[in-house]
């Protein structure tokens, strides 16, 4: 059975999956002196353009210019180097690259060599601001504290939030009540969901907090699952007074019941 | 001067960025006959264990039978197939594969091969199932509807909401309202960033959705911007009262000025 690998190999550079350079590093300004179908593709320059040059031609306006600095000294000093960086194609269309260089010396010719692979990891990029911009947005929409009346904010709690969140919706919130002089804080309960524990003992650990800046916490909207996590977590409700519903603490506010 | 090209080419395939193997088409079940570093790198399986295996011990418990079956149907065929596969390494641990496969015939031998190159993809799965669950976060915080009395409810509008959720808000926020009973709806845009066109029309389109319910839209919290936005797509204030603040509003309909 002959297993004719080399061969197999070679056509493995044929493919477009597999995007790759090769440069001399001992001839002036480190040209390419070969590269693949994968790199031509992507790339968008044919093999006469791109032979001969310096892989500069693919950095543009954005190229952050720290990663173009960390590709040069990889390359002065001979040296590996994994790097992501936007690059341009021809048509000026940007992409994220995944480059990786790596120095080959070659014994029998005395000579040295770069390999350049890259990867478009322009989704990935992509996925990952996407998430970045949504988080951002979930943060600001976590403080949708209203005003209904002189001196009583309400703070709906909605969606499942973490400890962490909780600390950091409070963060925000208490200079807004400052500003607004409040007076009580309705926090409402009803649309929040997956409550774990550290969530639970900083909702309540609040009304402490608000105790101290001369506000009055009404929680409204506790769930069968919210009041049974309190009793396990044996937290104490003297500093807050419960109702139903948000409608019937301003009912009670407006009737001075409180 | 020399250009070892070949020789470099070989090196190519000792670097853990390429992961690939060769499988050999005309023997049973398609066994692997080769295997870079890249692949046992990742896989972490050795050399010694892969040799001669179906790559099928890649797969495990939650890995899609759809995809396996494209796979194999690929292999049956003798085609090329692109496919995301959920793999998993020796240890147990899983990873998306974003694998290639490819047919090669080699007229030399008068023999069939496969390639198959692999891509670790799993931090981009990630960042785009973190995507979709901020989005799922964020369309539930978007409809932070909180009744303030006696069928007066308030809608705080907060962040950069485009026409598509503005659609999506109100859809949920109807039936809510219906159920509540409501008479006023304070919708407050005090908190409303990057409002485009599509997204203005929208929100004065519900006026006359309102209306047709019996339900008197009030809206609170107008930014220059957006009053300027309003003028500029003429659009008609008949059908909604405005106030400059929740709470404003809010003493109003205490008043019965409204």
């Amino acid at each position: 059975m002959v297993k004719n690998i080399p061969e197999i190999k070679n056509k493995i550079f044929e493919r477009t999956q597999l995007v790759v350079i090769i440069t001399d590093a001992d001839q002036e300004d480190n040209p390419i002196i070969y590269a693949n179908r994968g790199f031509t593709e992507l790339t968008g320059y044919t093999e006469e353009e791109v032979l001969g040059q310096n892989c500069r031609f693919l950095q543009g306006e954005d190229t952050d210019p720290k990663a173009v600095k960390k590709l040069k000294d990889a390359v002065r000093n001979f040296e590996a180097a994994s790097i992501d960086i936007l690059n341009y194609k021809k048509n000026g269309e940007p992409f994220w690259n995944q480059l990786h260089i790596d120095p080959i010396y070659i014994e029998e010719d005395n000579k040295r060599y770069f390999i350049g692979m890259q990867k478009d990891i322009t989704s990935f990029k992509h996925a990952q601001k996407q998430a970045e911009e949504y988080y951002r947005e979930i943060e600001l929409l976590s403080t949708p504290i209203v005003p209904v009346g002189e001196g009583v904010s309400v703070l709906p709690l909605i969606g499942n939030i973490d400890g962490e969140r909780v600390g950091n919706i409070f963060e925000k919130v208490l200079p807004v009540l400052e500003r607004e002089n409040a007076e009580h804080l309705i926090l409402d309960l009803s649309g929040f969901t997956n409550m774990d524990e550290e969530a639970t003992v900083g909702i309540f650990q609040l009304s402490d907090l608000l105790k101290l800046k001369g506000i009055q916490l009404i929680i409204t909207g506790i769930t069968p699952q919210i009041a049974m996590k309190t009793k396990e977590l044996d937290i104490s409700s003297s500093n807050f007074i419960t109702f139903r519903s948000v409608r019937q603490a301003v009912e009670a506010l407006e009737r001075n019941d409180i």
